[in-house]
């Protein structure tokens, strides 16, 4: 599995995203799923995969390489497209290549060579955006009401990014609820696991403003996840028992 | 959906379940999940459902008015089982007689005719078992190590239970920490929604203890709700920025 989030905000954006990788649980490995394609001053675009690692890496390498989408003339990559509305097609069209090329699992063997994409960033003289590419390669676009979008496993990392995001929020406070968010998937699926990438996008910057990657020993992603995790416990304790809890009859 | 679950615990045993169902999100309805099978002072067996609602019913119905299992010679009820094991064999084989019976969809129909359980309980001089029943009608109980089960929508109502849930806690603690599990589930999935049911036993009684539904409006399930959301923001607000953010760099 993976969990991949971007946060669409007023000041800019946040991106995360896992590297654990598996094909079963006894083969486990770490691939970066957060891919940065930027000409500082120009453009910033941050792709997140998730899913059959075999076709995002493919369709990490149409983008980087040059790859001639449906409506193209020319072989494009994320480094040419005029729009961030021509880098989610692109995005979609090389998706929709490689998944054609590959085609159904041979007989009698059961796999999912499918996978989703977030893609977010920012060219010159346009507005931000970020868009959710589904495995048909259709997509979607962040807006207002929903300002973040999740790929792979997004139920046990959604709670707090409900609560918390809004398009005012400040990027540090994003960036904090992006590793929550992070930390409570982590903990509840195996199949996600740190590093975590992180890139902070200021708006109209066109180049990535911070990155970093947070092993399980960073002093920093361990304290969040200390103290979210004490605070909860707390929180549940000061909660007041049910007037009809087994305490009331006692009372 | 649905979510339901059992908790296991020295004390006592607690369950809870929602009483939303749909069938699109264009036709939703109330229907209870949560059975009680009782003969007070000799058999307290508690039943939880999931899945698909015609299948629920029909093994709710053999399980009440009677249904000759597998292995057995006569008729049989949830209030004839001999043993808290006897009673999770019966559900698995009325869930598999039954949907041996309905078999597949009719060509061209979309449907999924499965459905899951909890089963739970104690009978006289002998120890409370919990069971979660699978679509298959075999099934797994609840030890130690995991003392607690959850059929449906399981993911956002997860991480508070693992992080409360021990065979020592106590029963008012537990009823309390299934309502926060609930009200997790119900703020993130539209097709889990109250009123809920919590059914509270204490070890060694042989009946339901208390019995409680809670309905959105039910002024304890509102406060625990506003309680935790507000709690939950302020545990975020207080946990500290990234020293790696972009307000790091204006300090």
């Amino acid at each position: 599995m993976t969990y991949c989030l971007g946060i669409y905000l007023e000041d800019g954006m946040v991106f995360a995203g896992d590297t654990r990788t598996n094909a079963g649980v006894d083969a486990v490995s770490k691939f970066r799923k957060l891919h940065l394609f930027e000409t500082p001053g120009e453009r910033m675009i941050c792709l997140l995969s998730a899913g059959n690692l075999g076709t995002t890496q493919s369709v990490v390498t149409l983008l980087e390489e040059g790859f001639r989408g449906e409506a193209e003339e020319a072989e494009c990559t994320l480094y040419d497209v005029p729009t961030m509305y021509d880098a989610a097609l692109l995005v979609g069209q090389a998706l929709r290549s490689v998944t054609a090329r590959i085609g159904h699992a041979p007989e009698g063997q059961d796999a999912d060579f499918s996978a989703t994409f977030l893609v977010g960033g920012q060219i010159t003289g346009r507005r931000m955006r970020l868009f959710q590419v589904y495995s048909a390669g259709n997509f979607i676009e962040a807006t207002e009401d929903t300002p973040y979008l999740q790929i792979g496993e997004t139920k046990y990392g959604k709670p707090i990014l409900e609560r918390v995001v809004t398009p005012e929020l400040d990027l540090t406070s994003a960036a904090k609820c992006a590793l929550v968010s992070m930390d409570s998937t982590v903990r509840s699926n195996l199949s996600v696991g740190p590093p975590i990438d992180i890139l902070i996008y200021e708006r109209d910057t066109y180049k990535a403003g911070i990155t970093a990657r947070m092993t399980e020993n960073d002093p920093y992603y361990q304290m969040i996840s200390r103290q979210w995790a004490g605070g909860l416990r707390q929180l549940f304790d000061e909660l007041p028992p049910p007037p009809w809890g087994p305490g009331a009859k006692q009372g």
